[in-house]
């Protein structure tokens, strides 16, 4: 038996999320039913975490077991004409140490939020689109009181069990960026490294620094949200479609 | 009755092009479907020009004949709501010239092509998957013999019947540009900005550069295709899905 790593991009608009679910089609329900296809088994995968409705995945880590001679490479063409049809792709897939766990070894993530005043065809389901210009420096500002290692307790919805709503967070950056499709567009990216995300952590921050960009909240009022430890005192929850899981890493940065 | 300009832009795929067809869905027919629905009676669109199944425009110019006190806000508003479920969207919409045309008044147009050596499920039916790196110093060169006034039939494919095959190539710019969703990817652009265009002319031209790009042919070879006039001395016609119509432009450059 053997343990692979695979990275793995999607685009999350017409799936339930990562997680396996009954009724409606997910990501890992997807990857596993390829497998089925390809060794007549059930194998069952593990990832980094999973990804609600509608969010996305530029390089989502996962891993499984399976023992066979088919070198990585095949496994990894095989499973991608099994998913041709289906906005997944398996970027790459090597062997790993057989203790490698894509969730506990991970060391941090990067999300990424696109954000867009502009309607465009070729930005539907990509991005949250806000219909009014919002002042980015703001933003910046609430964001630096996000910085470091806090009780995000206000930015998470319920729903999860978690032991502790202590994370860290190591950078924030919000910039404006060119959309390559259309150059006439300018987007909007907000990209959160941390050291792990509650959930709904990553939607919630961005809620609130929308809310700061458009001059709704004072950038000082972040400091409170924190302190309040009350996820009624943060903004709405920003739309999954605009939301990236860009990286998982297992070094620390 | 009063002259309408309006500008539009569509995402290619699902489209059999630009113009209305009897059997299949063109952008021309919807649009005219929405203005029937709207005023009840049949409005004749004109535009700069057709695309074909599956190209796109940021920027296609439009006009059209209304007798009616709605404002040119409401019409807007009101023909995007007709169009919300499509991937066609009016950026702009005002009262022209009553002599205004699309076509015999524009001076120019600007094609983008967009190329991706990676796969990535952000970009199906977005760019051209070439499989490979490419040269684009070599790109560059072959593009510089196509500047300037020229006959261009060896660019052009048949189907269309025109009175002269001389356009001028104002410039051509191929650039490598991140990918604003997933900024690990990197495109090729190439922006071809000419008097007018033949039918299939940007298109050949994309394939032919990409061939010099791959090494398959040398970038002094264009020199000779343009002066052979012959359709079969040129590439392939890059695929549509890539094309992208920029912008029209009514005043000189």
């Amino acid at each position: 038996m053997k343990r692979y790593k695979a990275v793995v991009t999607y685009k999350g608009t017409k799936f339930s999320g990562w997680q396996r679910q009954k009724r409606e089609e997910s990501i890992q329900g997807l990857i596993e039913h390829g497998f089925k296809k390809i060794f007549n088994k059930t194998i069952d995968i593990k990832a980094s975490g999973r990804t609600d409705s509608k969010v996305h995945a530029l390089s989502q880590t996962i891993s499984f077991d399976i023992d066979t001679k088919i070198s990585a490479c095949s496994i990894k063409n095989a499973l991608n004409s099994t998913l041709k049809r289906y906005d997944v792709y398996i970027k790459n897939l090597s062997i790993a140490k057989t203790s490698f766990h894509p969730r506990y070894d991970a060391k941090g993530k990067i999300y990424r939020y696109l954000l867009s005043s502009k309607f465009s065809p070729f930005l539907k389901n990509l991005v949250w689109f806000i219909h009014t210009d919002i002042n980015i420096v703001q933003m910046k500002k609430a964001s630096e009181y996000l910085i470091g290692e806090h009780d995000f307790s206000s930015f998470c919805s319920t729903g999860n069990s978690v032991k502790s709503f202590v994370r860290e967070i190591y950078w924030i950056k919000i910039k404006k960026e060119k959309f390559t499709i259309d150059p006439n567009i300018k987007l909007i990216s907000i990209e959160i490294c941390a050291s792990g995300f509650l959930y709904k952590m990553a939607r919630t921050i961005v809620g609130t620094l929308v809310d700061v960009g458009k001059g709704r909240r004072a950038p000082e009022e972040v400091k409170n949200i924190l302190e309040e430890k009350d996820r009624n005192k943060a903004s709405q929850t920003a739309p999954g479609s605009g939301l990236y899981l860009k990286r998982v890493f297992y070094k620390p940065l």
